[in-house]
C-alpha cells in the first residue's frame, strides 16, 4: 500500500465518524471501534481527562456528550504512516466552542485508539502570532499611560480592588508554567510561593542536583531552552530561567507569601484564601483554586521507634543542605530511590562515611541508556532531526492509553536488561536488591503508578557497586538509639547523621492542611492509575487520581508532576478554567469514585 | 520551465563556478559573472565586509584572495526560484577553515549577484543542538564543583586574576547580543556598562518610548521573543528582556562601571582599558577592543548663539525624561525626526505647549504603511507563514547589495506616497517640508548613508497636521535668549524649555574621547556609505564604515545599529574575534581608505 492508500485509509475513516458523529448515530460511531479500544479525550467531549476503555464505554459517553459537543470538521493533517498493522494519522477537529487536535490509531477499518485533546476555545483563543497585541496604541492622547504603569496598576490592585479569578498555590515549575497559561488565556491570576524568588525551591535543594531527564523533556510553555542548554539542567540554571520565565510572562508572583487556610463557599461559589504575605495579612477571593504545591511537597518520613532520642543531625531529604558540613561524619541514608541516591553520592564526594539503607526493591536505570531507548523517540536531538518536536511528542505521549501503556513499555526495559547486564550483575553482587517494575515495565510505569521505586543512575550505581557507599538492604529497621540505626536481625550502624529519604505522600495531604482533612477525604488520594501493583491499589481508574481535571471539590484543582507533564497538562488544565471563566457550559463526564483517602 | 529546471540551471552555475574555482582560474570564474555583478562577502573569502562591485573587482579580490581561501562543496538548498528573469537559489559551501551560506541571483547564465557569508569556523563551532554541553558530568568524584560555584568563580576571577580575551565597551543591546555570541563561541569577554542594569539604556528614557520597529525585526540571537510579544516593544518590557537575557546567556556584564581610558600596545598586542568598576579602579588587558556606546552614544548639540544665557530647562533629547514635568510650559524642540516627534508628542499629552523647530525637510513613513511594504516581505507574521523567518530574512537583505539597494527601495516608496497622498498633503498643508531621500529611496536608505532625516508615524503628524504640536520649519535660527528662540527673520518663539533633539555624532567620536583624538582620525567616520547625498559623503564606499569590521587601528572594532543589523552583524564581527583567538590566519582584503574624519 502507498502513503496515498494509507492517506485514504484515514481519510474513510474519518469521513464514517463524521457522518455517523453528525446524526448522533452512536452505535454507527461505535462500529468504527474495534471491540477492544481505547478513546481518550482531553477536556474537548469530557470536560474531563478521560479514557473510554472498550467499545461500551465509548457508546456510554457518546449518548452522555454527543449531543452537546457537536463535533466537526474532521481532518487528516499531513500524511497517515503506517507500521506492523497500524495506520496512523494527526487531526483536526471542532466542537461547538472549541478547535482540537487528535490522533489516530487504525487496525484496518477500525480505530484501535483515538486521542482527542482541546487546543483553544473559540472565540477566546490566546493573543498570539497575528493576533498578538500592538504595544503601543499609535496615535497620541492626553493622559496615556504606559506598559510599565499599567503594569504597576495591576500588581498594586490585584488581590486589594480587584479579586483574581485564580489562585494558584505552589510557584514552582508547575505553578509557574500554569501560570503563564492563565496570563496567556488572560485569566486574572495569583501565585502563592512560600520561597524569596521563583526558582529558590530547585537553589536551594542539595548542591549537586541537576535535572535527571533532558532538555528536550523539559521546556516551559511558550519560551523553549535555547539550543545551547545543557542536557540536564543545573538545579541554580534552573532557577534562573524559571525567575526570568516569571518576569518576562509577567505573573503576578507573590513570593514570600505563605496560605494558612482556604475554605469554599458554596453559595457564593468563591474561595476565602487566607495568605500571609511578607508579613502583612491578605485574604484573597477567587473563583478558583489550584494547589500546584507539587508531588514533592508533603515529605513523608516513616515513625521509627526512638528517633526522638537521637542526638545527631536528622533530617528528610528534602532538607538536605548538601554534604559539605558532613565530611568524616558517618551518615546514614534511609532509602533507596532517586534523592537517597543523588544524596549518598553528594555525601561520599564530600568525604563522610556514607550507608544506604535499602528496605524494598529499587528499579534502577542507567541515565544514558533510558535516554536512548525509552525517551530517544521523542525528546532529543535525533528526535528533532526527524520532525518530533516536543510539541508533537507530548502528543505521541498522550496518545496511547494507559491501560495499555505497559506493553509499550516492557520490551524497551528487556533491551535495558540485556544492554547493562554487566552494569546490573555489579549492582546485584554488592547486595542490591533490584527490579523492573512488577510486569518488567520500568521507570515511567512507576513514575505514574507510584511516583517513586527508581533511580536514574547518574554515578551513584557505581559507588554502590563498589562499596564507596556502603549498603544495608532487604532488612527492616527495628529503632534507632541515640547514635545509631538498629534493625530487625540486631545489628546496628553508628551513626552521626540520618537522612530520611523516604518520599512524599499524596498531594491531598495538602488540602487537609490547608482546607480541611473532610475536603481531603472528600477528594481522595492524587496520583496513581489503580493498577493494583505495589503502592498503587485498584480498582483501575484509567487516569491519575485528580490531576489537571475537576475533582469531588467544586473549584478546587491539582496540578504538578515532572517538568512534561506540567508543560502539556497545564494546556487542559487552563482550558477548563477559562471556560469557566467565561460562562462556558462544561459538564463533567465520567467523574471517578474515591476509592483511597491518601 | 520548470523548478526543476531553475534548479539545474543553478546546479550548472555552481558546477562550473566549483570546477573554475578549484583549479584557481581566475578569469574563468569571472566569465561567470555579468559585467555589472556583484558578490558581497562578509567574511568568508575576505576577512572583512566587502562588495565587490563588477568582474573586475570580482576578479581582484580572487586573485588576492582564492589560493588562500580554498572554497569548496557549493551546494544548492532547496528549491531555486524565479521570476522577473532572474532565478535565485541558497548555496552552502565550505573554505578552509569555514562554512558558510550563500545566495545567488542568476541572470541567464550568469551571476548578478553572490553573496557569501561565514556560519562557522571549522573546529570551533557553538556547542549547540546535539554538540550542546551535558550540564552535569555522570559519575562521582570527590570535590566536585556545580555549576554555580563554577559560575562564582568565573565572575570572582575574570578581569582579575585571568584576564578577558575580549572587553566591550556598552551593554545596551549591541553589547549584549555581541556578548552572547561570544559566550557561544568561547571567547572570555567583559562587557562594560554604566548604568546599573542591563536594560536600563532603554528604561531611562522618555516615558512614551516603544520601538519602531516591529517584533519580527528586532529579535535577539538565540532567544527569540515568545509569539505573543507585542508588534512595538515598550521599553521598559524590552528592559526586561535584556536584563533577562544578560542573566540566561550567562555574560560576564560589569554594570555601574565606566571606562575612562583605553591604548593600545602594538608591541605586546594588548590593550589597557581603565575601568570604574562602582567605585574600584580596575585595569583589564584584553587583545581585543570592541565599542558596542551603539549610534546613539554621541549626543550632536549643535552651537546656538547665547544658549548659556537661557534661564530655563535646556538638554539633549538622550535626556529627556517624559513630559510629566512640563505641563503647561511653552517648549520648543529643535529637529525633526523620530525622536523630536516622539518628543512633541509625549511633551503635548502631557499637556504642555509644544512648537518643533523643523530646520530641514524630512521623509515621514507611516508605521502600518512601512510595516506592510516595506518589512512586509521579511519581517511579519505572513513572512513567517510564507517559511521566511528572521534568520533567512537577514540573509535575503544582505543579499542585496548596496550599490543597487535604493532602485530596489524607490517603487516601495512611491507606492507610499501614493496610498498615503491625503496624509502627506495635510502635512505639507500645515508647512511640514516632506522629502522621500535625494532619488526617492526613502526610510532604510537615509538610515544606512547618514542614520537620520526621518520619521516612522506612530502619531505625531497628526497632531502637527492638526496643528496641536505647533510648527516652526523651514528657517535658521538665529540666536537663543533667556527666555526665547529667536530666528532668521527676526521671529521669536517664547520658550520655558527647550530640547536639542539634532541626533548624534559618529561613534569614532567615541574611540577620540576614550582613546585619542588620533587614533579616532586614524580610524575615521563610522557608519554611511558615501553615497554623495546630504550627510553621507563620497566617495562610494560599497559597505558601511567601520561597522563590524577591522578598522585601521589594530584591534579596534565598532558594533551597532538597530537590532536587526545588531543581531546579524554581530555573527560576523564575533567570528573575527573568535578566529584571532584561535591562532587562524585572517588577512583582510580591501581595507577602504579614510575620506572623512567623524
Amino acid at each position: 500500500m502507498t502513503k496515498q492508500d494509507h492517506n485514504q485509509q484515514v481519510n474513510d475513516w474519518l469521513s464514517a465518524f463524521d457522518s455517523a458523529l453528525g446524526v448522533c448515530n452512536v452505535s454507527e460511531v461505535a462500529e468504527l471501534f474495534e471491540e477492544d479500544s481505547y478513546w481518550r479525550d482531553l477536556v474537548s467531549f469530557t470536560w474531563n481527562l478521560k479514557t473510554m476503555e472498550g467499545r461500551g464505554a465509548i457508546t456510554e459517553m457518546l449518548h452522555a456528550r454527543l449531543s452537546d459537543t457537536k463535533p466537526s470538521n474532521w481532518v487528516l493533517q499531513g500524511d497517515a504512516t503506517h507500521a506492523d498493522g497500524i495506520t496512523e494519522g494527526w487531526l483536526t477537529f471542532e466542537t461547538a466552542v472549541s478547535r482540537g487536535k487528535g490522533h489516530l490509531r487504525l487496525k484496518g477499518d477500525k480505530a484501535w485508539t483515538l486521542l482527542t485533546t482541546m487546543v483553544e476555545l473559540k472565540g477566546y483563543e490566546e493573543k498570539k502570532g497575528a493576533s498578538r497585541e500592538s504595544g503601543v496604541e499609535h496615535g497620541a492622547w492626553q493622559g496615556r499611560k504606559n506598559w510599565l504603569e499599567r503594569r504597576g496598576e495591576e500588581d498594586a490592585d490585584l488581590g486589594y480592588s480587584t479579586q483574581p479569578y485564580c489562585v494558584i498555590i505552589g510557584g514552582g515549575q508547575g505553578g509557574i508554567g500554569l501560570g503563564a497559561r492563565m496570563r496567556r488565556l488572560g485569566v486574572p491570576t495569583i501565585i502563592i510561593e512560600k520561597n524569596e524568588h521563583p526558582g529558590d525551591s530547585w537553589r536551594k535543594r542539595y548542591k549537586s542536583l541537576c535535572l535527571h531527564d533532558p532538555v528536550w523533556y523539559d521546556h516551559m510553555p511558550y519560551i523553549p531552552f535555547p539550543d545551547h542548554w545543557p542536557i540536564f539542567s543545573p538545579k541554580d540554571k534552573l532557577g534562573d530561567w524559571l525567575e526570568m520565565y516569571t518576569k518576562i510572562m509577567e505573573l503576578n508572583y507573590w513570593s514570600s507569601t505563605t496560605c494558612s487556610s482556604a475554605t469554599y463557599d458554596d453559595k457564593a461559589g468563591e474561595w476565602t484564601v487566607k495568605v500571609n504575605r511578607g508579613g502583612e495579612e491578605v485574604v484573597l477571593n477567587p473563583k478558583q483554586l489550584i494547589l500546584a504545591t507539587g508531588m514533592s511537597a508533603m515529605p513523608n518520613v516513616p515513625e521509627f521507634h526512638g528517633a526522638e532520642c537521637f542526638r545527631g543531625d536528622q533530617h528528610h531529604s528534602s532538607k538536605h543542605p548538601g554534604g559539605d558540613s558532613f565530611r568524616g561524619k558517618k551518615c546514614v541514608v534511609i532509602g533507596s530511590n532517586n534523592s537517597a541516591h543523588d544524596i549518598c553520592a553528594d555525601l561520599w564526594e564530600n568525604g563522610a562515611d556514607v550507608t544506604m539503607v535499602q528496605r524494598s526493591t529499587t528499579h534502577i536505570a542507567k541515565s544514558d541508556t533510558l535516554m536512548e531507548l525509552a525517551l530517544g523517540g521523542l525528546y532529543s536531538e535525533n528526535a528533532i532531526k526527524n520532525g518530533i518536536d516536543h510539541h508533537m511528542a507530548d502528543l505521541v505521549f498522550a496518545s496511547v492509553p494507559y491501560k495499555i501503556m505497559h506493553s509499550f513499555h516492557i520490551p524497551v526495559y528487556e533491551q535495558m536488561a540485556e544492554r547493562d547486564k554487566d552494569f546490573y550483575d555489579r549492582l546485584k553482587k554488592a547486595g542490591f536488591m533490584l527490579d523492573f517494575g512488577e510486569d518488567g515495565s520500568g521507570l515511567f510505569m512507576k513514575y505514574l503508578r507510584r511516583g517513586s521505586g527508581y533511580y536514574i543512575d547518574v554515578g551513584a550505581s557505581e559507588l554502590i557497586a563498589d562499596g564507596k557507599i556502603k549498603l544495608k538492604s532487604g532488612i527492616a529497621i527495628k529503632e534507632i538509639t541515640e547514635n545509631a540505626v538498629k534493625f530487625s536481625d540486631g545489628s546496628e550502624l553508628p551513626a552521626d547523621v540520618i537522612i530520611y529519604a523516604t518520599g512524599y505522600s499524596s498531594m491531598n495531604g495538602w488540602a487537609a492542611q490547608l482546607i480541611s482533612q473532610d475536603v481531603a477525604d472528600k477528594v481522595g488520594k492524587c496520583w496513581g492509575l489503580g493498577s493494583d501493583t505495589a503502592k498503587d491499589p485498584g480498582p483501575w481508574e484509567g487516569e491519575l487520581r485528580n490531576m489537571w481535571k475537576p475533582t469531588h471539590q467544586d473549584a478546587l484543582w491539582f496540578h504538578g508532576g515532572n517538568l512534561h507533564q506540567s508543560r502539556h497538562y497545564s494546556q487542559f488544565l487552563s482550558l477548563q478554567i477559562k471556560a469557566r471563566m467565561e460562562g462556558i457550559s462544561t459538564p463533567v463526564y465520567g467523574i471517578g469514585k474515591v476509592h483511597h483517602l491518601s
